[in-house]
């Protein structure tokens, strides 16, 4: 029985699910459906996921989809996984779903958006939208205050105080990650006012070293390549992973 | 100890809650903090829940926000709740997990975006805004195809062809329910097409008599203060349940 993970890396969920194998040593094999190419739309791969998104995984005759499901369910199903991915202890357990909910339609869906509109559209074939732009970055820093203010209170370098990463860090890291894409100057302003968040992904980066720069390394070439168009004035068009 | 349920019955996470205690028999306080009046947003809530919003909980001295998060710690904190509410096969759980992963950014995304937008934004001082709600019945549609054609698949009468509900199935009718406040020609118009979903709605309903009704009273008078309302041309702007 193998585990199978459905993903592309410029995905942030499919990079936290890989990220979190690596790490965790475990067994899987990588099937690439290249949303760019727009694979996820297939006959194929709805059968795997018929909500047409990455990440999915098929383990045995299991099929699962929803990226915070899927990190819970490794965490579950694989021996040898460290408490602190996914602690045993009832209310951490239950603090962990709270920040993995919260996720959903704030730190998500403001970041999403905004690099989505601000930036990735024009590659995805669809027009940037300033305006869904600016929605999704008041609600992108509003999350990032909520994090650096809430989330990241108490000792501990991660999430709700814990000296060790959960799957939230790796789930939310991952998002943030997604920033490197967007102008430098727009991320220094959204992200410059936050420094315990700034230094949380850091943290994150290092304690999952060196499979978190491996896996994202892909977007890191996007950046290149989007910081190259941005020198000389060419909109984002020729950036896909695939044609670098 | 005891269990407090900071709530108001307008918000539909809080009722999926309320129901759910009742329903096992989990001795609780309801606390209720008027969304209307802005409850939510005073210090003293904000110590409950900083992200301002109902439904939170405390029980004892663990503090808990997010609705999902919650009905998954009450399923296992509490004695004696039925095991189809929360499943405790690593499998059934995964999916459990993956529908309510799922709910955040499409069926309730969907559904309060168009309550809010076409019908109860007045009552909250918003103006309503016709572009909006027709972005969000157009997710709202989507949702309920994928319910009716995906996870309502299988033999039995709920989610995931179980025969017995999950926090799952509350969570995501009692967001269906919020339709009750529309027009009715929009509600048959969004819902009609979804006989699976209307018969799902029902036998929900059932198997929680009579604390769904009961819990869902609040709305239901609402409903008909707005059904008046309209019989005589005037919009929805004295239908808070403080004015009812």
């Amino acid at each position: 029985m193998t585990l199978t993970v459905f993903a592309d890396r410029m995905s942030q969920p499919a990079r936290a699910i890989i990220i979190f194998c690596k790490v965790n040593g475990i067994d899987f094999e990588e099937a690439r459906i290249d949303i760019f190419k727009r694979q996820q739309l297939t006959p194929q791969f709805q059968e795997i996921n018929p909500m047409k998104k990455v990440p999915a995984i098929v383990d045995g005759r299991f099929k699962l989809f929803e990226s915070h499901s899927i990190l819970i369910y490794l965490a579950c199903a694989f021996p040898g996984i460290a408490d602190h991915w996914y602690p045993g202890d009832l209310f951490l357990r239950a603090k962990i779903h709270s920040v993995l909910d919260w996720h959903h339609s704030n730190l998500r869906s403001g970041a999403a958006g905004y690099v989505l509109n601000s930036t990735l559209g024009t590659a995805l074939g669809l027009p940037l939208n300033p305006e869904e732009a600016a929605k999704s970055e008041k609600l992108l820093s509003a999350s990032l205050r909520k994090i650096e203010s809430f989330w990241l209170k108490g000792r501990g370098r991660f999430l709700l105080g814990s000296t060790q990463p959960s799957i939230a860090d790796l789930s939310l890291v991952c998002e943030i990650m997604q920033l490197e894409l967007v102008d430098e100057k727009d991320r220094e302003r959204i992200l410059g006012p936050h420094k315990k968040v700034v230094k949380w992904v850091a943290d994150t980066k290092n304690a999952t070293s060196p499979h978190f720069d491996q896996v994202h390394s892909v977007l890191f070439k996007v950046k290149e390549k989007l910081q190259s168009q941005r020198a000389v004035g060419v909109t984002s068009q020729n950036v896909l992973p695939s044609k670098l």
